[in-house]
């Protein structure tokens, strides 16, 4: 029997019947009065090599020091694990983001800060993930263009897409939607790691205390 | 384990090409020393009506109220969320608990103790969720027979897969398979629920400190 695969454009219509949503009984609240701060869910976007996962991992550190609760949830390992059955289609791409935005709600359920880095290049799909902790979830824009991005090409992407050896590359072959509205952006063709991780951790200390 | 079934149902091969797992900075074992205690996953699986939800929403309460990280991952919420575009069939059973595994793996990397509680009727399933977290796995058979299930039937829910009016019930129309090597058993045939998070609590104090 082959591995089921989902690769649909929108929530899905819930499949399984007979189930019954059960309460914790320990309230998001009450984890929070004990870490003391907010949990809630920091959704990077942007493009490949705009400095997402620089800035989510050196964000956990620089929080995790000051005593916060934080796990980064990161697109490229998530791809290896929960999402490894997924490709980069848009269907593909919508049903990642998807998982992850819920993966991210449980986090932020749980109290903890979830720092989510994924291109997530789609606003309906990072729609569907702000749907998932609607009240908790905040949109940082990591905004670099792609001339920026591909002159720094970290891991030799687009370099690769250019040739033709990667398909649907965002901002190469694939689009990128950039957030109307997002809670922070962060501009990194101006401010270097260390300045945009100050922007986001005064953006916390003031939104998550 | 029947070996056809572990290549029927067995961990997607990874569609995604040019990605790379991405560190964090701060280790599972930093969160831990942190939070003065181990993290993992207390994987439950037994029949429904068994009391794996009871137990492990019981066992959440006095574990946070002791200081704990932790929280509970329950089936039921799960298909309401991250699985909701899956079905009861072998296929979405498997993928099911492909995806559980993957999340309390998350959260157990991240230092918290993850409190799973699904029927996960297949020892192969089981097996793939074990392997996201194979130092941090532990797992807790919630033990009762059918015929006290179906006694207690606490959402009516044997009932109807009696009249027919549920396919692929767990126990009545669809196969459990019980673990042959559990960490641990609570038989609440013959516990109480106190007894039995009493058990478990012990365990954790035992496993986890």
């Amino acid at each position: 029997m082959p591995q089921s695969r989902i690769t649909c454009h929108a929530v899905p219509t819930r499949k399984a019947t007979n189930i019954t949503r059960v309460e914790h009984r320990i309230s998001t609240e009450q984890r929070e009065a004990r870490n003391r701060h907010r949990g809630g869910v920091l959704w990077f976007t942007g493009l490949s090599g705009a400095g997402k996962s620089t800035l989510a991992f050196g964000l956990e550190e620089v929080l995790f020091n000051r005593g916060y609760q934080v796990y980064v949830l990161d697109g490229d390992n998530v791809r290896h694990g929960l999402c490894a059955d997924l490709d980069f289609s848009h269907g593909g791409r919508t049903e990642n983001i998807r998982r992850a935005g819920e993966v991210a709600a449980l986090f932020a359920r749980a109290g903890i800060i979830c720092i989510s880095a994924f291109v997530s290049p789609y606003r309906a799909d990072r729609q569907i993930a702000r749907g998932a902790a609607p009240e908790r979830f905040h949109e940082v824009y990591v905004k670099a263009d792609v001339a920026t991005c591909e002159a720094r090409d970290p891991k030799g992407l687009y370099q690769k897409a250019r040739a033709g050896e990667i398909r649907d590359f965002t901002g190469v072959s694939s689009p990128y939607e950039p957030p109307d509205a997002a809670e922070v952006v962060v501009d990194t063709e101006k401010q270097t790691p260390k300045e945009s991780v100050a922007v986001l951790l005064a953006y916390v200390e003031d939104k998550f205390s």
